[in-house]
């Protein structure tokens, strides 16, 4: 047998990289809010914890029983799901539906980002809080496991394009590669995108490189 | 100069084919009721006929000035138009998220293909309807004049791709091209897809062949 002239690494790669499939999990988010330690206190009371209804596909991020409503210019939305743990900023995660059913121009954005963001108001069952900034229609993303990633060859904010099947099926561009250490690897997709390309919660859709 | 061995219909064909842009205007549908004489009259009362509020683009198609509630097993709307003029068969088309909160099972179908479909109260202010069957969610379809068909060699029931553009960019498979004589070439969208895939109203999208 003739030298292939890779490493044991390289071979190790290559095998590994045709086992790990380029099918991935789809997380349809409804609307939700992260919201801040301190935010919440001011809308549950002093002192107030988050209460898990049921854990996400995410390692530690889950469901909370706590809901708020939200409010703008136009209209407000009851029962809107926070999402657990607490973060360092409070976030409003909304489909383009949703901003036009509030009056609110959401821009497309990746979590966290929040700079120039437009903000709401927040009302739960102990206070109401007037954000300044924070609410954001989230850009599709996937979650990549950092040894999936080095495998792959993927890199943190490479995008990517999706594939999705059915009737519906549709490929959708500009899919934002978010590689971390503790992740599932999963894509985020909102009601919108879900609905428009038949990616419902749990399928598969395939990822294809740009 | 070498005879190029196409007749002149042909090369006209070909010059023709280049001129006429593969860009088509999007249409964004929102939920909407088309309704039969006999219905509207039901609800509406003896003898009534609708009123034109808005021309749309394709040619004596309107949006009436009159609204229904459409009524599911799990909720209700408000204020959803019909759109005129009457038709055969009542016909109320949706968005998946609306199914949801209605609670409606209602298929991705093509205008007018209601066998087997779902039912739902429609109620208007001189009276209420209980349909059998018309609720849908209209599969994505673009309106092609047959002039335009016959030069680009599209036919009836063809399928396509379009692709939309910005940061939610998309190509949106499974497109049911419909040929007719007196229609003006529109792609027609749900507001799923359209906030999906950044093709908002009166933007244009890029045909693709498969």
């Amino acid at each position: 047998m003739k030298p292939s002239g890779k490493t044991l690494e390289l071979i190790l790669k290559d095998v590994l990289s045709d086992l790990i499939s380029d099918e991935v999990v789809v997380g349809v988010s409804n609307r939700h809010v992260h919201i801040s330690q301190e935010d919440l206190e001011k809308i549950f009371g002093a002192g107030y914890k988050l209460t898990k209804m049921k854990d996400l596909r995410q390692p530690g991020h889950y469901a909370a029983n706590e809901t708020v409503t939200i409010i703008g210019p136009k209209g407000k939305m009851d029962k809107i799901r926070i999402l657990g743990p607490v973060r360092k900023e409070t976030q409003v995660e909304i489909s383009m539906s949703d901003a036009f059913k509030l009056g609110i121009k959401a821009p497309v954005k990746e979590s966290g980002k929040l700079d120039g963001t437009p903000g709401l108001t927040i009302v739960g069952p102990k206070g109401t809080l007037e954000k300044e900034k924070g609410v954001i229609v989230a850009g599709r993303h996937i979650h990549m496991p950092k040894f999936i990633a080095d495998i792959k060859g993927y890199k943190d904010g490479d995008m990517v394009t999706v594939e999705t099947s059915g009737e519906r099926k549709a490929l959708l561009q500009n899919v934002l590669i978010r590689v971390g250490s503790n992740v599932v690897k999963e894509i985020h997709l909102d009601m919108d995108e879900a609905n428009a390309s038949g990616a419902s919660n749990g399928a598969f859709v395939k990822i294809i490189r740009d």
